[in-house]
């Protein structure tokens, strides 16, 4: 005979909302199977009622004030409406205070309130799970929190967003620039209409704090991520990687130390024999370096509605099998609250790129610079003009302190040489 | 205030039991933290008590008859014992029996009597876990069971036997063959003295054989794995199939579909592009392809003490945590037992390789036999002589099934213009 059901109320019904409901219609008897009892969503509510969204939602609940699911008549609430605040928080909280346990996929939330949630789960004695949240479809969350648990975690690196992943991979196979590869992006859905959140680094920033948090058991410390995006990356950068044996990824990085807590999102130049060189297009990856597993990786789909809702539901099946605990591997009152590392000790080999303009005593500036400041120069190379009509000088640093190559760029601000602002790339040691 | 500890008794002090002791040494605060409890080791089992290990053990009770060991004062026993029947299995079921949980990297025991376990452990109610009997410190049998449990699963394809990819992977990068490259492996320690069940394949369909019972929900089938290893494979085999745009490696594939359960380990001819083609070295890595996730990577380090000693301890973080259900993915009762597949019946592309004799008429023979047989070839290739003195013809064939292949070297058994047996791969699609 089969337990009962489990009841889930569902906030949302754009694709991923959607997905859910497909998914645990398609596989409905392989999930009872897997799950020990079926998994039912009993009620739903989104903000327009009369859209036709290729659902049958008939035998469902339907729910008008989105913070009103907390008191359907079911056991966990899915919270797919998105945004840091507003209605999905208001769920959330309204949820965990009902005593229901919540599942999300609402990293924005989770980066500025997870530890104010994670807290009231533990009070309640209620799941809080968010495997969608991170990374789309790929279990890296649980791979964090329960398959590396045994590890003292020295670093996390990933490909958190599958936007930009899409638009470098797409820059570097085409030699195309950034803003024609963008709006290829926009045209097929890869990338939203105002495209900031996934081009400036601050999706994936949010993402980076939650995998950071479990990772070191350390409180989510979004405001501390330094975050850059990839706005500035040329085909020619690209192609001077190329050269050099490395591809151009967006890569977020967490490492706790002595020092504190660092966690950087920025374009890095990938080694070409490293993992995360190898992942192309939309794909998301995420390493996992362990004192004693070595090097993980977790490599799939980072977004899109079958892998995001496989992920929401494989989190129903753990609460549906019961096995869950607390949010971020550990209790909210065991985290420690880390101090942001100071990045200018960081020791590290560097990519800067400067637009110049033509004519004499440019490269005696730029290497006076470099001098000055203290960073020793591995390679340089200068080519003719691009087809904007600017010079590019691209150099590489030997390892050295950040601060160095930062005051040498604080020493050519505003330089009549330049003709643009620099790119700085930091090279994944 | 902190639970009580979860007390452990190891059986086994080689290499990865040794490692479990350090792991849980070092790692002690931390473990505590995320597992809200210290788990420690009390009692121990090994052959030779005298034995300098490098190991405190002057704590712990040692028992002397392994098989006692589930009788110890603990909650649960690992036991990294090994071997399919004897000390193994008698500890597993005396365990089980004593109503105490059982954790083991023990891939052939499972194999062969994974069913019985499974069943045993759910009648006492006790976790049965294994994490390390797969891929290592690669947490796939949690990414399976757990991170892609929403998914039905079409294919789980896998780099399981990290001796083999280390075999091949050299012989790819120094196009030297077989027996060379073994006796340098043995020489460091990545190859047993015996290396017969690493590259026959028999370790890599243990281990296929319990992917394949988790992922699809079916009776883990041992003896329907059709098995073959990389000993015929030659550098040139290597060469030819890099110059085609593939990777050799040995593959594990398994398979659901109407005409049953497919499980096959064999080398494979791996598309440059696909995942398993950038898994060099003794790395193991895991494909599952899943209805609504698409393609997850799970990759990292498939043996070693660290590694398996990171999953052995992740299993017991699970069990201290109370997060744990039944072994194989859903209670024994619910598996199916599938038959297995036909794979005449199946359809792909093939690489062959003939040694034949340097005369007139060879090439006819050959390409008379693929003819008659219904093979249709894409391309083939004569080279000169070998340093062996053989001429080699390799052959790729269009997509078909294979049992015209099969059939095709029926046909040419015998002949006398082969001068060994021909190398049939399969071709990754």
């Amino acid at each position: 005979m089969m337990a009962d059901a489990l009841k889930v109320a569902l906030a949302g019904l754009g694709t991923v909302g959607g997905g859910v409901i497909r998914l645990l219609d398609e596989n409905r008897d392989l999930i009872a199977r897997r799950a020990g009892r079926p998994i039912e969503v009993v009620a739903v509510s989104a903000r327009d009622r009369s859209k036709d969204r290729g659902l049958d939602l008939s035998q469902l609940a339907w729910v008008d004030d989105t913070t009103q699911l907390a008191h359907a008549d079911a056991d966990v609430v899915v919270e797919l409406v998105g945004g840091a605040d507003g209605p999905a928080l208001a769920l959330a909280r309204a949820t965990l205070a009902a005593g229901k346990g919540f599942v999300t996929a609402n990293k924005a939330m989770l980066a500025h309130h997870g530890l104010e949630l994670g807290a009231a789960a533990e009070q309640a004695g209620v799941p809080l799970k968010f495997e969608a949240a991170v990374a789309g479809g790929i279990p890296v969350i649980k791979g964090l929190r329960e398959g590396a648990a045994a590890n003292a975690i020295g670093r996390v690196t990933g490909i958190l967003n599958g936007t930009c992943n899409f638009i470098l991979s797409r820059m570097e196979a085409e030699s195309r620039d950034f803003a024609d590869v963008l709006a290829e992006a926009q045209a097929l859905g890869f990338a939203e209409a105002d495209p900031s959140f996934d081009i400036d680094g601050v999706d994936a920033a949010h993402k980076l704090s939650i995998l950071a948090s479990i990772a070191f058991g350390t409180r989510p410390a979004f405001p501390n991520v330094q975050v850059s995006g990839i706005r500035h990356v040329l085909a020619a950068d690209i192609a001077e990687a190329a050269a050099l044996g490395y591809r151009v990824r967006l890569v977020g990085v967490a490492e706790a130390g002595a020092g504190g807590l660092f966690q950087r999102v920025h374009a890095h130049l990938v080694p070409a024999d490293h993992p995360l060189a190898h992942v192309t297009g939309a794909t998301n990856a995420v390493v996992a370096e362990g004192n004693y597993v070595g090097r993980l990786l977790f490599q799939g789909a980072g977004a899109g509605a079958g892998p995001t809702a496989s992920a929401v539901v494989a989190d129903l099946i753990d609460i549906a099998r019961g096995e869950f605990g607390t949010a971020f591997a550990m209790p909210v009152d065991a985290l420690a609250a880390a101090e942001p590392a100071d990045s200018g000790e960081r020791r590290g080999r560097a990519y800067l790129r400067f637009a110049v303009a033509d004519r004499v005593g440019v490269l005696a500036e730029i290497a006076a610079a470099m001098r000055d400041a203290g960073v020793s120069i591995e390679s340089l190379i200068q080519r003719g003009a691009n087809p904007g009509g600017d010079v590019l000088v691209a150099i590489v640093t030997h390892e050295g302190p950040e601060r160095c190559v930062a005051s040498a760029l604080e020493r050519l601000r505003g330089s009549q040489s330049l003709t643009g602002e620099p790119l700085w790339m930091h090279i994944l040691g």
